[in-house]
């Protein structure tokens, strides 16, 4: 639940970055909402459905990862330019316990930015009866692209 | 492209990891098959859908990688005895290419089987104009559990 | 410099870390020490030397990755019962910086403690003219094996 | 044991690998060798010493590690041209058997080169009586620096 402390470099970068996120088709077909956006740091909400599970009724892991990223890759893009956007080199993440709940939200903070590449990470809690737990944590690489004011998910 | 060479604990093998794969609600509500099954080997095939895009109308990154880390782990899940079965401990992956094209293949691979950890890999290629093209690779660690005969994405 | 806030399930829980800490031939050949072990939490000091350096200069990333598998290691290692030991299944690493100092530190920390397999994580700090700078992170799965008293680096 | 299919960009790629490996202080303090240099290809051999030991008296992970990020490392930068070089950003690594043997072989081969990021991989080999045997497998991704012609582990 740590917050990032870094200076944005753009001012507007809330706006930017809600833009870019309701740009991507999956993410509202998802149901997925971002009601959090700070300077290195931003949250993605995602209310249970049935069609996001595996076999056994919890949230699928890909659905976990990709929540993850994305909350991850939108932390780096808050911190760019107006005229940068970021893209995923790479990401690797951990599976600690079943995406179990009502509701997933995964925290997406800016470890290292960078000129080139940035360095984040995502915590994924699942929501069950009101009470977090640690489902998924991820460290994540981002190329940052002058040019492209996108987090390309 | 290449394909393991293990021998299968379960002679069924091929029944139970499409059992498995067919209880996963989000792999049908995607649309995505598995039309090949070896022993420590399978393929996921995903056509385009306008719901599974980014902003720039390709495959979402959050997408490959789900298919990425269920290629694989379905590939360990074949090599388990019949009353076995896997859950993702964490994977790794990187984008290497958009994933631009009106189909994608998950190569899914076993590197290592083992009796309590298995190592997997997962290749997925954009296919565009019936060309093929990577456009990520990952690298998967899978606990094995006896008496879960799934698994667990 | 999070430090982890667990029960040790062995009361002499340091002195085992530390007893197989001084077994690794290669941690006292580099000079490495580890002056710090709590529960789930351990930090390994290595002095600069020019025998540890890349080309310019700086303590090579194969020695910050060394250390911080280590520490984050033998910070699982601290939790688990008297009879019980952890060895590497795999880890990840950034590198955020060079490692550009006369001291590395390495604070590993437990994220999720398991039965079968923990989560850890590793922060390097390049210390230069006393000053500390994040130079490496990383995230590291442990299998848990009972027998084998010992982290096997 | 597959080896890359690249074309280098600079005629005399492999020169300039060797050079920059014999630059590094600690792969010669460790008696590591590079017998084999190709576009996307090189090889690192490192011959049993006890100082390069975990408690087992087996290879310590963070050598395997250190010659495995190496070998991808070299590999990459066996690719740019003759006056640019590679930096690791990150690799996650496998191990999935000891490093028991009298002789490492770590093979690292170019996955796909870029202008800005490259990504690798390392297999690495213990050979015991002259019997290979896999014990790690990584994933890495460099960055790509004009004016830096080395590769910086």
């Amino acid at each position: 639940m740590s917050r990032a402390d870094f200076q944005p470099a753009d001012a507007s970068f809330a706006e930017r970055v809600l833009k870019s996120f309701n740009k991507q088709g999956i993410m509202a077909h998802m149901g997925a909402s971002m009601p959090v956006i700070e300077p290195g740091y931003c949250e993605i909400h995602l209310p249970f459905k049935a069609d996001l599970t595996q076999q056994h009724g919890f949230f699928h892991g890909g659905v976990i990862g990709m929540i993850a990223d994305s909350a991850a890759g939108f932390a780096g893009y808050s911190l760019t330019g107006a005229d940068a956007g970021v893209l995923t080199i790479e990401y690797k993440m951990n599976i600690v316990a079943p995406g179990d709940g009502e509701l997933l939200i995964a925290e997406g903070t800016v470890i290292k930015p960078g000129r080139n590449v940035s360095v984040t990470k995502a915590d994924v809690f699942a929501v069950k009866n009101g009470k977090r737990k640690l489902c998924a944590t991820m460290l994540q690489s981002l190329a940052v692209r002058t040019g492209i004011p996108d987090f390309l998910g």
